[in-house]
C-alpha cells in the first residue's frame, strides 16, 4: 500500500537496526484517514473470502480492525484481552505470547461465548515481527473450531521470520508494508 | 441515546449492584454498527465546538474514538497508554488513574510531540463511574495547555459520583446512556 510506505519512509523512525517507531501516525496518534484506508484494502484481498468477524487483540490492533470491519459494512470486532495470568475460568480460550519488545510473556484470551465453531475469521493487527501474536490469535481460532481465512497486517518487518513462517504454513497474509531494513534512523520499505 | 439504552437493558448483564457487563457489545466483542452510531452522536453533541483532535486511553476508548473522529472527518485520535510505571522520560504527559474494578493505579501517559498547546480536545470514553480516567485525561490536557472542549462518554453509571463531579466543574459532559441501578441482574437505564 504506497501511502502506507511514503508514510513509514517519511515519518516513521527507525531506532538502531529493529525498532520501527510509528507510534506518530499508527500507534499512539492516530492518522484515520490513513486508518480507513488500510481497513479498505484489507478488505479489498479479503472480500471474497465470506469473512463473518474480525479478530485483533488490544489495544493498537482496534485500530484497523474497527476500520476494516466497517469496510467489510460493519462485521463484528472481537478482541483479544492480554493479562498475566493463565487462569482465569474455562469461559474463555487462552494462548501464550511472548513479547520481544517487552521480553515478557503474556497471556490472550477471547470468551467462547464470542467466537464461535464455525466462523470465518480474519485477523487483522497492527505489527508482524516474529508472529508471536497471530500465532496465538491462530491457536485460538483452531481451538474454537472457527475458521481461518487469513491475516492482515499493518507493517510486517521483513528481517524478522514471522511473515514466511505464515506464508509456509500456507495461511493468506496480506502485509500492507514490509520493511526491509534500518539505515541511520530510516526505515527501508520493500517496493 | 435510545438504540444503546435498549441495547444495554437487552443484553447487558449486572453482577452484583455495581458490575454492569456489556463486553458482547462494547468491551470484547464489538456491535461495529452501534459503535459508528455512537460516534455520530458525539459528532452530533460537539459538532460546533471546533474540535481538533479526540483524545482517550487504551485499550477500549479507542473504539468509540476512531468512530467519533471519523464523524467528524477523520480528525486525529490520541490515545493515553497505560502502564506501571511513572518514570519513563520527560517528553511525556502522566497522570495517575485508580481503578476502582482493579483496585490498582495505573500511570497514564500522552507523549508530549502529539498534544499541544492550544489544541481544542474531546474526551472520548467507554464508560464512566468514579471518573479517574477522564479526570486523568483531563489533567493531561490542562498540563498541555490544551484546551478541552468536553467529554463524552458511551456508558455512566448513574450511581457513582464521576459524572456529577464533571458537570459540578463546568464541563460538558456527554453520556449517551445513564444507568441508575441493577435489579436482579438487569440494569436500569435512566429515560
Amino acid at each position: 500500500m504506497e501511502s502506507l510506505k511514503r508514510k513509514i519512509e517519511t515519518e516513521g523512525v527507525g531506532v538502531g537496526t529493529e525498532v520501527v517507531k510509528v507510534d506518530m501516525f499508527l500507534n499512539h496518534k492516530i492518522d484515520v484517514q490513513l486508518a480507513v484506508e488500510m481497513g479498505q484494502a484489507f478488505h479489498e484481498a479479503f472480500k471474497d473470502d465470506q469473512v463473518d468477524a474480525i479478530l485483533t487483540v488490544e489495544a493498537s490492533g482496534i485500530i484497523t480492525g474497527m476500520t476494516t470491519a466497517m469496510a467489510f459494512g460493519n462485521i463484528p470486532v472481537i478482541f483479544a484481552k492480554k493479562g498475566e495470568r493463565r487462569n482465569i475460568g474455562n469461559d474463555v480460550y487462552t494462548a501464550e505470547v511472548y513479547s520481544f519488545t517487552h521480553q515478557k510473556s503474556n497471556i490472550i484470551r477471547v470468551s467462547r461465548n464470542y467466537l464461535k465453531a464455525g466462523m470465518r475469521v480474519l485477523i487483522i493487527d497492527d505489527f508482524l515481527a516474529n508472529g508471536a501474536a497471530i500465532n496465538g490469535l491462530i491457536s485460538i481460532v483452531e481451538e474454537a473450531g472457527a475458521t481461518l481465512v487469513g491475516a492482515g497486517v499493518c507493517i510486517e518487518k521483513g528481517w524478522q521470520p514471522g511473515g514466511d513462517h505464515l506464508r509456509g504454513k500456507g495461511v493468506k497474509l496480506v502485509s500492507l508494508a514490509i520493511c526491509d531494513r534500518i539505515e541511520d534512523g530510516k526505515i527501508i520499505c520493500r517496493d
